[in-house]
């Protein structure tokens, strides 16, 4: 069996996931090339350590220059903060590394269509880190409408809502500031919805969009990692430079009309990463929050037992769930790593590009970034501008 | 167009239920006889005046003795408290109306046989109010089930929950008295579940029960009416002398497996008067609190798209829906009374005996009985030993 | 008791709606004034006589301009189609009377502006139909927000999804021309959603939208009634000349930010005239498909049980419930109209103003044409510039 | 930090769950003591050893009476089918080593409450594999309850419904067979349900059950593993011999009432592990099909916003959960697994019995057995007979 060797840059929330998912594949996917959990990298050496033994990687380093050049390496595994990726993607790739590389790729869309001219050149195989697409419910969304089950596509409706920033006293930690992560429900959460939209309706062909930061200063936090801020917030107070909400319309190439909304401050949503499409010939509604779950209609139902359907894709029939557990017995937010880095593996085996890859990441971030000049120009902004 | 002139006796919570009803069915309805609200019946002058006029009576009566004799009255509706309903309904019988008598018919099963065979006896048409086998998502199950779409039933699992009672200083009403109202829970709200079973599944086979009065004495009610206490509880004390829950195991002639409960101490529970139906091709769900919907599961769907539809029985294509709103606009607990009286209507215009009439009447009780047989003698009861 | 005398303009789907809500009030809400149903006026005699002695009305007249005139006419109710509106309202406000208007008011804002003009100058009250305020959940979450149990709103997101025209070869009905609607589901159910936003947001400051029709031809009726067209589709096809669906962003004056859409191409959706708006101290969701359920979520509950409730809003404590039946059994869509007409009597016994009334209309069409003109210029349009 | 050297007998779909959750202790856990993944145990050698390598086992042997004596285990993992449990349990108690066995612990009480004694006298620490207890939301009934918050318990309203035979062509394999399985969906699935009532509510004091078969023969099975059959039915039919249903009422010490329900006939269904328990003071809803949510309700909410909250425990605050995701990211079935490992570590880190042992496995089979006998005497039957 295919044996593949990983490099990943980064150890906090998305490191976690990351590593699990090297963890889970080779023992629920037997038959898939293995990853093999190869170098751990991070800047602070006391956490990398703790992260490594905890993970299970063999080695790690401080420097991801070094990592980059190992011969030992296969994948670069890029899940530093975002504004990070560019220049490890483009060493990684200049070292002919192939890349797996967290959302968004850059933080501009010139840095990101750099990154992927940049793995062309190279010959390296690329992959974007759009989990939510391996959901077994969302690949079952894809599969209806793609043998037309659910005909014409007239609507998408895609919202990201979550609330862990509602409260003023949360701390300003590095997903608020502009220069770190480039975009803030926008870029983060907005990107997710994008992709999905993208994956299930096809391309934007313009948008326009508002946005507001509810909340302009916060706390400085004392030291920050992943989603949360260790030790709270202190006296100093600094500015939220990222958006806290945005919401946009969107046309799509084959005439479906689009809204879109991203927040952080949608109390009572912990992760409603959700949508709903309405088609020519029924309907398909998703809630990440009930990731196991597609509700489905179709106008074709005897007359007098139409409704939504609550399908838990947990059946043998539904993507990835005989590899699991017996129908009903769910899965969670993790698996869809796990899938995620399936689709890498046996892309590198089938010598392929995997698929969401960086033409995927390049794509959505022209559409944040139309978004984004329509909301400081005040107009409709076709995709085909940037 | 037929008009058929009605007597009712009863004029609190089901006396204004069903004049609502017969109020509904002329405009809603109006192919059908059309009842006219003759005289209403009480015993405290003043509330039943009140009654006469807001409910849109045209005259009343103190007795009820009256009322029957009356030459312009064709149907009696007798929906006084429990105990009176005997008495009243063999005089309105023996007068020659047609009876339509809340359930449950009478406080004993000796008594409600004693009613049905009177009414036989004059040849004049009978019915009981089991009004929520009308809501017309009931309809449905009905419809599917005797179309074979649910296949051969398997099993029914009945609860009927409230939680009106459950403070401890809710004061010793009617229905916590068993010389009025014969019955607790089991009675009242047990009784429409028998029902809902026997309309759905088929008869009873045997039987074996439970009961319980959780709490024993309650502050004495200074004024009683419909399902709420006037004037707040006194401070002296009374038995409770019905049960609070009853819950039993019941077997079906058709071989289906029952468990069935009411109870009046399930927090959070207003009106839950719910089931679900296992066959061997799909199950059925049902919540009154959403009466509303239906939830129905087929086992010949598409392998990938399996899952329970939740159908909004609002369409013209589902009984009585054609004659309200357009689909999607619901209709309320209500009514099922007016499609109840629509019934009557119809009955009494083809000289037909309604359903559900006294024998289901007699047979709900019959199972009631058992049950309470059961509970006392600890064993099981087979429907046929009452 | 006051009595208010009615005359009506209309008689299909909402003159039935209205007429049964005439009916109730006086039977539940016996406190209040009393409507009386004087005469209703139509254009087919025929279906005219069959309405008013279906709906219980004293008499009819085939000409507004009669029944505007008649002395034992306190109230003109004008349900007929938008396209009279206006100068039915117009000379029944300069006969001295009351005004009752379905939504929208009139086709354009022009119009709207110049009866509520018309009938300030007359000195008589108007009241504007917009029933779905009065559904006992929607007055629930006004309460919440005007007591401040959700805080200051961040967002509200407002959708109205039907589907009842998906099927291409749904005929042509009066809904579907402009020269007689005015607007399609904008103007239809946009305007609902509008009128809601107002109720519980607050004003609007500025909007962007877009808008389509995805079926651009459709067979001519053969005769159109209500929601539905009797006789089919003939042959010949006609123009569809409204919209089938619109969205678009908002502003709301007090910075929140709004996304609303309607549609008629929902598949699946009967009547999802739904909402949630997100507080700084809670949240808030509603559907009417469930109209009795709000449900609600507080920052403030304990931190283990944090979660959305589901009130089912027939408890004695919710609005106008303690007229109705116990806790838990639920009332229907038509009941928003009794609880609309209740308004109108209360505000004509204690002479002042109902609420919504025209004003609301007013604001209501100046969205609904900052909409549309926004779509025409493809920019953002301020409320303030029309 | 201490390590814990684990022999494991079984290796089919609870070995893999089992497996799994050896893995994800150490990554999520890293401050328990670390399972070693020493020796699997199996008959069939090829996939024994395809199951050691895809688990991620140092070692295997095809006889578990050489791995009980092993010096390098230290627990013993027995998931082998329910006929084997008692045998290797007591070998490997003799042997001093700890015991984690699956449920039921064995086919009859006499065998539980031997291996109990064994265990006991061997000195070695035990647990049992009710892992539904271990689901965060679960845990979060099991607080509230302890914490007084649902008051004194009135109702315990259990089903565990699956739909995996109801097809008649489904093999008949081994869980179908008595001598193997020892019991159908009473033991198999009713006993979760029995050890959650337990867990949640208190100790049983008397049953009384049905039961039933509905599927009398079925095709014989080529091959069985776990839940399906490989190879189909061949054309040869075989006697079910266990139970297709049972169901059963209960009174628990304290009063309170309870209905219990296991199936495998419940189309639709596909793992409704669910209960309801009401007490004087709130309720508690759960079902394993959406294992991430809790639906709680509170007497003493405030008047207006009385209804179900549905919790999503994926919150921090929540039992296990800050080891894993941020709120809103969910778990699955598996987590379940981790956590049971995770108390077997910590118990043994602690030098203490873990919770569940086989004291609640002899407690389970005494209400299983005590309903067995309830069904063949068809009388009530008090716990204490047994």
């Amino acid at each position: 069996m295919k044996k593949i060797n990983i490099g990943m840059v980064g150890y906090k929330f998305m490191g976690k996931a990351h590593s699990n998912a090297y963890r889970a594949v080779p023992m629920f996917f037997p038959d898939a090339a293995k990853p093999e959990m190869k170098v751990i990298c991070g800047r602070d050496p006391k956490g990398l350590e703790q992260a490594r033994a905890q993970f299970g990687w063999e080695s790690s380093v401080t420097d991801w220059r070094e990592l980059v050049q190992r011969d030992d390496v296969d994948v670069v595994d890029i899940n530093a903060p975002s504004d990070a990726h560019k220049e490890i993607a483009i060493a990684a790739a200049r070292a002919g590394k192939h890349l797996f590389c967290e959302k968004p790729l850059a933080l501009t869309l010139a840095d990101s269509r750099e990154m992927l001219e940049e793995a062309e050149k190279a010959g390296v195989k690329h992959m974007v880190g759009f989990n939510y697409r391996f959901a077994p419910a969302v690949q079952l969304a894809k599969k209806l409408i793609s043998e037309g089950r659910i005909g014409e596509i007239h609507h998408f409706r895609g919202v990201f809502l979550q609330d862990w920033i509602l409260d003023p006293s949360f701390p300003l930690v590095w997903r608020l500031q502009k220069e770190i992560a480039g975009s803030g429900s926008h870029g983060d959460l907005g990107a997710h919805v994008i992709d999905m939209a993208r994956f299930l309706v096809g391309e934007f062909r313009e948008v326009i969009g508002m946005s507001e930061t509810f909340v302009k200063r916060r706390p400085v936090a004392a030291a920050m990692t992943g989603l949360s801020a260790k030790g709270g917030g202190s006296e100093e107070m600094g500015d939220v430079t990222v958006d806290d909400a945005t919401a946009f319309l969107a046309r799509f190439e084959n005439g479906a009309m689009g809204t879109i909304e991203a927040t952080r401050f949608a109390a009572g949503h912990r992760c409603t990463n959700g949508f709903e499409i309405n088609g020519s010939k029924g309907s398909i509604k998703f809630d990440f929050e009930r990731m196991n779950e597609l509700q489905v209609y179709f106008t074709d139902d005897a007359e007098d037992v139409q409704g939504f359907r609550r399908v838990l894709a947990t059946d043998a029939s539904h993507a990835y769930m005989d590899a699991w557990w017996p129908a009903g017995h769910t899965i969670g937010y993790e698996h869809t790593f796990t899938h995620e880095v399936l689709e890498l593996m046996r892309a590198l085996e089938e010598d392929r590009q995997p698929v969401p890859n960086f033409v995927d990441g390049v794509k959505c971030q022209e559409v944040l970034e139309a978004v984004d000049r329509s909301i400081e120009e005040r107009r409709w902004v076709a995709i085909s501008e940037l």
